[in-house]
């Protein structure tokens, strides 16, 4: 599992199309979060081949103690294929996403996600300072 | 060598300090291009500790080979240190990254950069078309 971890401004994406790609590919229900958030970390996560439940609770660890650095309280996910050569199945990037979601519901933050399974615009304004750019492998 | 290849409305990238890592890290003179750049193609590429100019080459012709595909006329080349866990050293990164400026330079594309060696804000508007995000890496 790949990620990056981003202090941003702003994170905003606008649905273009379902993904038909991967095969077998389930786009999300788009009636939920609109995909918006200001001041915010957004996590843009990419899900590989051999990721189980261990990659991700690292992740999530990993997202907890950032947000606390940086002192956010706001926290965007967002399913993101293109940070691996070797990605996960459209189902299990998938199910690992919904848990994620899951888990972080549970958690003090205010929780935003950007839909999964679609093709979208995306607007991200990063911050500069040192830390705000963070990239992690779980393995 | 890995790279993200974005199909963007608008990049814009300000300094905030120059980066004091890793050490001996040698940020570029500030006062060349200044780092903005509308409809274009965005190239944030990471050098990895195993690059070399073979590398670099096949990035330039994947480069060359988007823009045509995406019919843009203006490329912007930022060094993102951000998509890799082994990373090249800050002298071979910085060689790599003007080696690819002056192999662009002589292209018939409009060119920009975003300045080596420092902390940088960074804005990324993304077009949201299938194609408008690749991840590409090169061994």
């Amino acid at each position: 599992m790949r990620a990056l971890l981003l202090h941003t401004n702003r994170f905003e994406s606008r649905l273009v199309e379902p993904s038909s790609r991967p095969v077998a590919i389930e786009p999300e229900d788009p009636s939920g979060s609109n995909g918006k958030m200001t001041q915010c970390l957004s996590v843009l996560f990419c899900a590989e081949k051999d990721d189980a439940t261990k990659q991700l609770v690292d992740l999530y660890h990993e997202i907890l103690k950032t947000a606390e650095e940086l002192g956010v309280q706001n926290i965007l996910i967002s399913p993101f294929v293109h940070l691996s050569s070797s990605i996960a199945s459209p189902a299990k990037a998938k199910a690992l996403y919904e848990q994620l979601l899951k888990k972080m519901a549970e958690t003090h933050f205010a929780v935003a996600s950007s839909h999964f399974g679609y093709h979208k615009s995306l607007l991200l304004d990063i911050k500069g300072h040192p830390g705000a750019f963070r990239y992690r492998e779980f393995y």
